[in-house]
């Protein structure tokens, strides 16, 4: 029996900010719900794309050269190897889609890097 | 330079049931938008899993032995190889989420399948 997942609980059960938690999967991609709030870390994926999609709040991606801005209903595709930082100015919820071999620091390990396990839980 | 993608205007340009518009991918498997309403066909898609996120209005989606309701922020991944067949009482919008690869109507050719080119169009 399969059964749906509802995103807005998903994200009752996200207590910490920067501390994503996985709630499904579509061909090997996690999708993961996160509440940000301030500055993350610069840092880069690489050979791993990753996903932002916006469910609430607004989102300022920094890449060296530019900033990009998020607003609610809005995704962007941050490319493999590309380094970008996160800044929320208020609380924003978060859908990310990432393979699970990504970390969400990429190989910047920080107080802020959570493994995978962690993840789960 | 990258930009976000407005999931709201991607429906926009949507204007007939039943023909995804790919708006977007991430580590190969592709985004999609598509207005569903009516009955789609059973089909299954070998290798390759299909994930629903419900946008707006509300979405039942057989299986061989039961049934799942998904209703407005609910997301479903069918498993691959295993049949379905959507079914929309009313206009719903879906996201999809899937492999380049995958046939819309899996192996059934039908007067709705609708080629790759004709979904990034």
């Amino acid at each position: 029996m399969l059964s749906p997942t509802k995103l807005a609980a998903a994200f009752d059960r996200v207590t910490d900010y920067w501390s994503p938690k996985v709630i499904g999967q579509v061909n090997g991609q996690l999708l993961k719900v996160a509440k940000l709030k301030g500055e993350f870390v610069w840092h880069a994926h690489d050979g791993q794309d990753e996903l932002f999609y916006i469910v609430k709040g607004s989102l300022r991606i920094a890449f060296e050269d530019h900033a990009v801005d998020l607003e609610q209903g809005d995704f962007l595709t941050v490319p493999s190897g590309v380094r970008h930082n996160p800044v929320a100015r208020e609380e924003c919820w978060v859908l990310l889609i990432e393979p699970a071999e990504t970390k969400h620091t990429g190989e910047e390990l920080t107080e802020r890097t959570r493994s995978l396990e962690e993840q789960l839980s």
